[in-house]
């Protein structure tokens, strides 16, 4: 945890707050917090800053905070992942969103196995638990949003050509030859497939929609080593 | 698996092998092979090319295959890893196996709980399936090696100086506004500390060892995601 997250119900005064649960068990056995310890704090979706902690009791702590700095700059991505497998998953929006990403699309493709989409891990509480832990280690407030799209086809044809407007749109594909571009730093919509890859028709469908298809060169990647390579390869 | 990797044992003939266990339910249920399939291969530590079923039986099949192709080019990188949890230590062995990665030492730090250095994941026959998945994933047949460092100071003091000869010699740190270079793409010795990051009598060692100190910026990455995203900023 490399910033606090505050929610407004953590507020007990207009500049303190008071923590127990999850947090408090962090910060006293992890961070070894004690009265007058200094820690990074944000509000969800707000300012961040500094927090001193005024007391420490036996399951709660109460700081005090001034937030007064903007969370850091937001990539200008788009990522849209068919659906990976479930474990994978939270470690995929844990990592993204401590990158910075803050636009995910999960979508369906002929590779994804139907039963990713009855995971637990799909649900909203445990989405924003995973976007919580991702911010906590990026230090960052602002929680990505996350859509669910279970039909490839329709997505893909109808809402994807409109979600790339005005960005560089991107799939990413192995059986290519032609190099995914680095250093764009520009407005990005970027497709990564299953385990497997996508289908031939899927790609043809993507191509379509205006996605050009890229690769990393001869090697293959897992879907969670190629979204953190991609990212940083696209934006440095 | 998008190689199948072969051993000596393998060989049957000079240009036949036999396969059984692991790769071949591998082979049967995921890849769907069948006699007459074509399948990439390669020889551990040696050609890669492709491989066509000759006959497929119960619980072995056997190929007729053509080795004439160099594996991909080596990463000019030696990456020293502070010991990852256990957990996590396998997906990045893995994961750097896949991208290239043919160095790795994995030394002890401050913050490296004690009890990691007793995992099985430790065992050289562990540590050499994570090299194996690493290279059936990246297409690859050139094993790393891996080197155990127990004594941070003796192996940061006495080794890592020679380690890093003639070769660009950076600390990932989050505790600077000194940004690590990007498309680097020559001979570098990566450090990169365990969670919680390496205390200062670590890195002032490292820098008196030629290692200079680098962030990414604002955000702080977990290890894993790190070392992913580090590697493809150097070698874009």
């Amino acid at each position: 945890m490399n910033l606090l997250l505050l929610e407004k119900t953590d507020f007990i005064g207009d500049d303190r707050v008071r923590i127990s649960g999850r947090r408090f068990e962090h910060i006293k056995t992890v961070l070894k917090g004690e009265t007058g310890s200094l820690l990074s704090c944000g509000l969800i979706n707000k300012k961040m800053g500094k927090g001193c902690i005024t007391s420490f009791g036996f399951d709660s702590l109460e700081m005090q905070v001034t937030l007064d700095m903007d969370p850091p700059e937001p990539l200008p991505l788009t990522l849209v992942l068919a659906l990976p497998r479930p474990k994978m998953l939270k470690r995929i929006l844990e990592g993204v969103t401590s990158l910075g990403v803050k636009e995910i699309y999960l979508m369906n493709s002929w590779r994804v196995e139907k039963s990713f989409w009855q995971s637990p891990v799909l649900e909203m509480d445990n989405l924003e638990k995973y976007f919580r832990l991702g911010l906590e280690q990026g230090r960052d407030t602002m929680v990505p949003k996350i859509y669910l799209k279970r039909y490839f086809s329709k997505f893909a044809k109808e809402e994807l050509p409109i979600i790339g407007q005005d960005s560089l749109c991107i799939t990413a594909h192995p059986k290519t030859s032609n190099l995914c571009p680095n250093s764009i730093n520009k407005k990005t919509t970027l497709v990564i497939g299953p385990e497997g890859g996508f289908i031939e028709f899927e790609v043809t469908t993507l191509e379509e929609a205006g996605f050009e298809t890229f690769s990393i060169g001869e090697r293959i990647l897992k879907v969670e080593t190629a979204t953190t390579y991609l990212i940083s390869r696209l934006f440095t």
